[in-house]
């Protein structure tokens, strides 16, 4: 019996969530998480107990929930989309060593990559890559040889984290590298604030995507050399149709 | 309204189902899908009328379903895992222009990428490639100019269709590219029949990856330079421990 469970629940809604997620949810005593996600699911659950940390909270929101379930208490630490891609799954399981009697159970949910694509059609139809623009952890020097190794394979590309204020012209940078492969007319989109109050999705060109303003609530699709527009839709074929 | 529904139902359990997955397949009139597929959740809907084409009928099954769409009929086409990752979103958002009057949803769910790392732990912590290793409908040099810009890129990878009858060596094959790029103790892993009666998962080097038996409903996951085994686990680091 886990006493911490690491839960992806999907874009935000009730209905993104897998049935899963809920039943974890409601198993816990004490819901915790960034308080943006938490915020999308406590009025379902207004009677549990709950505890959040802000951005950069990360580590200290592991340790209260890992500390928490040592004691026995069932906790769920709520990530937005996925547990495990760019979520808490990876922070908990690098810990959790230090936290003997604490047992862990990760419970997958829709990640923006899916759902931002079901808006826009089927961009991710072949394969794939993702990939965040975020440099906070990462070098920027690793996610620009990461973007020329997706552009050199002729990757379809789902892009998070695409904008921030201190980081305005990421898109622009990525979108530059990637037009060295393919062709400015190459179909993307924008899927924002998916499952959430001003959900929308948009098709337009990799020159288009160039200037395309975009926040931290959006998620950015490139199309591969085989992606099509199709009546507003964005379209990678799997080949069936060949 | 929609009247055609493309659902990825998950791994393939009820539970690993969203709610909106769920929903839909209930507004549905007609159920249809690949034959295993739809076995696995036709227990759920046993009055509900269905349809199935084998394997390679992926092009039938879509026609049927957008012509009963629009005859007016509620359709639910169901796919394992998402609906458009390897999934049917792509050839009926191709086919659809040839149907005015039906109208498309594309519903999206937990593809195996997903459900399999939850299973493993973390191993898609950080940017990763989706790559089907299936040369049915993808040329194999594309699919080992990709494996080799997944290298490049130290992406981590997610392996579909890791093997068949027919094609006994294709995971050694891309297991002796990707050691071109990183050592032979990577930490990979391999999940099967996640969801399902027989679920495994299991931890393992490259090396041992090279000789690993695969079969159809296996996902196959190569960690990147910075992925670690910890407690049997598989841990992609999202750099907050650093």
């Amino acid at each position: 019996m886990a006493t911490l469970y690491v839960v992806g629940i999907g874009p935000g809604s009730e209905g993104g969530m897998t049935l899963e997620a809920r039943a974890a949810l409601k198993r816990a005593d004490v819901l915790c998480g960034y308080g943006v996600y938490l915020d999308l699911i406590a009025p379902l659950f207004p009677e549990k107990e709950r505890f959040s940390t802000p951005m950069r909270g990360e580590l200290e929101r592991c340790r209260r929930a890992l500390a928490l379930a040592q004691e026995g208490r069932c906790v769920a630490l709520v990530c937005s989309g996925d547990a495990g891609v760019y979520g808490m799954a990876s922070p908990i399981l690098e810990l959790l060593p230090a936290y003997p009697g604490a047992e862990v159970e990760i419970v997958p949910g829709v990640t923006a990559a899916l759902s931002g694509a079901a808006l826009l059609g089927a961009p991710l139809g072949h394969d794939f890559c993702v990939i965040s623009l975020s440099d906070l952890l990462t070098p920027w020097a690793l996610i620009e040889k990461r973007l020329r190794a997706a552009g050199e394979g002729d990757f379809n590309l789902a892009l998070y984290n695409p904008a921030s204020h201190r980081r305005r012209d990421y898109l622009r940078r990525a979108a530059d590298i990637l037009l060295a492969y393919r062709g400015g007319d190459t179909p993307c989109g924008i899927a924002q604030n998916i499952g959430r109050a001003g959900q929308a999705a948009r098709v337009l060109t990799l020159c288009e995507l160039r200037d395309a303003e975009c926040d931290m609530f959006s998620t950015v699709f490139i199309g591969s050399s085989q992606t099509k527009g199709i009546d507003g839709r964005m379209v990678t074929p799997r080949g069936y149709t060949r």
